[in-house]
């Protein structure tokens, strides 16, 4: 049995590895689509990269908001205007491969506005879905805390 | 070549079903341990929880430590005396595995002290490495920003 299980892992992480260059592109694709998105002014394009699922999890300060559309709705309260909004961008950004159909993302965040530039880091977990890499659980906080 | 993957990936997920259940109780049994070090004043103690590894990532607020020794240092320069550790509670543990070598886990720490009572949120990322299963990413977040 255990050499079945050796031969199973060894297997996947061969092709881990062969595709895992790709995957890490892919990734850093929805990220950047991501800020495209939220750089227009278009907070449903910016969640797309995120799993629509009641799973979806989303961590910021001390706060927990559970579901794709709680998440959506706390975005859409919290920047309401396009001044708010301001000009995302995510910097220092790292993938890791947690196996073929798992990565844990984390990088910095910076809102670039008028009047302030909320900064901060970010942890994410990705998940191979259909339609793509997803987001299902992000871990945000700030550095001005 | 994909009915090799899938056959492999169901192998492995029929066995990682069988025993996610004791990899959950295994990895509580950690933060537990990992609490009841932290209220006897024990940080080395405490940080057997972690992954004794350069890699090991642990992102607060704005700021991100690399690697298990300079995490280990920054909490022994941020609580130096048994009134600054206080009393170290988890609340709200949700543990799900990612795959059989991985598990997602979040939850809200308080800190219990004379004069404060800090608290926030965490996300780990516990990976199964020799010794068991280990942290070997952490994002924290105060409540309080």
């Amino acid at each position: 049995m255990r050499q079945i299980v050796y031969l199973c892992l060894s297997v996947l992480l061969t092709l881990g590895v062969t595709s895992a260059q790709s995957d890490s592109e892919a990734i850093e694709q929805v990220l950047n689509e991501q800020a495209a998105a939220w750089n227009r002014g278009d907070i449903e394009g910016y969640m797309k990269g995120y799993w629509n699922s009641p799973e979806t999890l989303f961590l910021s300060g001390g706060k927990i908001t559970a579901g794709y559309q709680k998440v959506l709705e706390r975005f859409k309260q919290s920047y309401d205007t396009k001044e708010k909004m301001g000009r995302l961008n995510f910097e220092e950004v790292s993938v890791r491969m947690l196996s073929p159909q798992t990565a844990l993302v984390h990088g910095m965040w910076v809102l670039h506005r008028r009047v302030d530039q909320p900064w901060g880091r970010f942890t994410l977990v990705f998940e191979r879905k259909q339609g793509g890499w997803k987001i299902t659980h992000d871990h945000t906080s700030s550095g001005d805390e």
